[in-house]
């Protein structure tokens, strides 16, 4: 296939990956509007995936792109306890694109089944988007879900100090992966193949989301707080504690066991310390939470499903002050807009 | 107010603009996703608005660009008669502006502030982003609405020879804007003024689309179509006709003294046919449709309010083609991708 040369070409090519027809879909691609059948309550999230800024075509597959583009955003309904229903996609196209990387017929293709493909494991409908030109690729994607079953949505308020921090998922893999990436290019796959994938291919971890859900359902008090890791530790634990009842913080306990091995391995390469490299790693797109100390045990059986790791990290306090590994923290994480 | 250093002060920005909470909203912005209460049927559209492609920043304000991003998606609510609820919107910011246009603190103030104020005069909720570097300067704005009282939503299919062809707005009118924009700058407002404004400021015509849809229901015989006119009627109505039951095409006139002024001046002071100028012209956002032909003069009259002019514009007949003034018209119209 040639590069794409109208927008009707590109829609062709969209038809043959994403089913136009879905449950959730009374009316799909091809109108002013999509029109969709909702349940009383619905989550909704938007992200911006931005060559150069969020990937690079250096070290990205088309699939890679049309996969992380889509799950950076089920990972938001993931952290509401959610299940996917539908995404719309904002698609801006290069007028040309500078260095070796052509955007052919076949990027698009594999783009597209890229996404696709993640999209039919969530049972999730294209919905519909737009299509333009730009002076740069990007993709802005907007995702919604509904509960699952009469599970309420989680949201990451009301921590209290006493509550235990918990998280689903590796914290500072995905950042080792970029950096591995970044230092060694499409060649880190082989030396730091988990910490490569983690950047790469992001599983969002909604199921464990949707267990979190049930279990605050059934238990009320178990009083489980949930959101997404994706700027890294250092950044989100504030975030999450400026939404807690007072003032909250925490002193955190991250031992170098229970690291991932690709995490330790990098940091001792670089000579840096292992925790503190996970702590400011951001696009784990892991579940950071807290919930009451009662019902540690049960987050724990909830959240660790398709073998994903869980651990307590520590436990929330009432001075305005994160401590890791007996050292107070502060700032770090990412800010696109400052440093 | 000086340049925008950190995200926290876009928030903030955002903040001061954006009322966070509503009564579709149950959860709004400052989690990783909104949580809305939703009624069983939704309609839905995204569509992207960059500059260069979509505006400039010689000719556009802050506020216009904050207005238009927002307007052409709702456009798309009008086109389906539905009533806006919601948008959430994607941001790039760029990271150095090219040229004279530098993007302070106060020009962030007046885009929210214009995009604001048409949110605020539809009653819409902003429930969340993402905000982003990026190497362009562009919006993705995705808008929801549901429907107005018992009313069906409209959709652009089931046009069927016999059927009259009809236009709620101006044609051309915009485009006028634009070709005088980019020959004479800012300045063009002077010459053109409500050209310019059509450009600018588009105006989605909600109350006609609701009224169409309000008659749709409680006379399904009225057999109402209708689409958001964003392309062009040389682009639009083929759409519409691909849409429509069997072969449809239709014999189209456009009189001179049907135009707005702006567009016969131009047009004159070009050289060019007037109505062949309009017919070619995009992003009116005006509504395009087609009714019973004993649904005429109930659709005149429920899409003609707040001063909106509605015209039949001829009638849907058998064959593949569509003629204006007695001579046939192909193509035209806008495509990114192609010429």
């Amino acid at each position: 296939m040639s590069t794409m040369t109208s927008e009707d070409a590109f829609l062709a090519c969209i038809d043959r990956h994403f089913c136009n027809e879905h449950p959730h879909m009374l009316r799909g691609r091809g109108d002013d509007c999509c029109e969709l059948a909702c349940p009383p309550r619905m989550t909704l999230s938007t992200d911006l995936f931005m060559q150069d800024t969020h990937f690079r075509l250096s070290y990205f597959s088309a699939a890679d792109i049309g996969h992380k583009a889509l799950a950076v955003n089920i990972s938001d309904i993931a952290a509401a306890g959610a299940r996917p229903l539908g995404f719309s996609m904002g698609l801006m196209v290069p007028e040309k694109q500078p260095g070796p990387h052509r955007l052919t017929g076949a990027f698009w293709d594999s783009l597209f089944d890229g996404m696709a493909q993640l999209a039919r494991s969530h049972g999730m409908a294209l919905t519909g988007g737009d299509l333009t030109r730009a002076g740069t690729f990007g993709l802005c994607v907007t995702v919604w879900g509904g509960p699952c079953g009469d599970a309420p949505f989680l949201r990451r308020t009301g921590c209290r100090p006493g509550d235990a921090v918990f998280l689903a998922g590796e914290a500072g893999l995905a950042r080792t992966g970029l950096m591995a990436l970044e230092a060694m290019g499409a060649e880190a796959a082989g030396e730091y193949p988990h910490a490569v994938a983690a950047h790469l291919r992001p599983v969002p971890l909604v199921r464990s989301g949707q267990r979190l859900a049930a279990l605050q359902g059934a238990r009320p008090q178990s009083r489980i707080t949930l959101m997404d890791l994706s700027d890294g530790l250092a950044r989100d634990l504030p975030r999450l504690f400026a939404a807690g009842e007072g003032t909250c913080g925490a002193s955190l306990v991250l031992p170098d066991a229970s690291l991932h091995p690709d995490v330790r391995r990098w940091a001792a390469e670089q000579g840096t310390d292992a925790a503190v490299h996970a702590f400011c790693g951001g696009e784990d797109y892991a579940l950071l939470g807290t919930c009451a100390p009662e019902a540690v045990a049960d987050v724990i059986e909830a959240a660790a499903c398709d073998g994903v790791p869980v651990r307590v990290l520590g436990t929330v306090h009432g001075e305005p002050v994160v401590m890791l590994n007996g050292v107070p923290v502060t700032g770090g994480g990412f800010d696109h807009f400052s440093g």
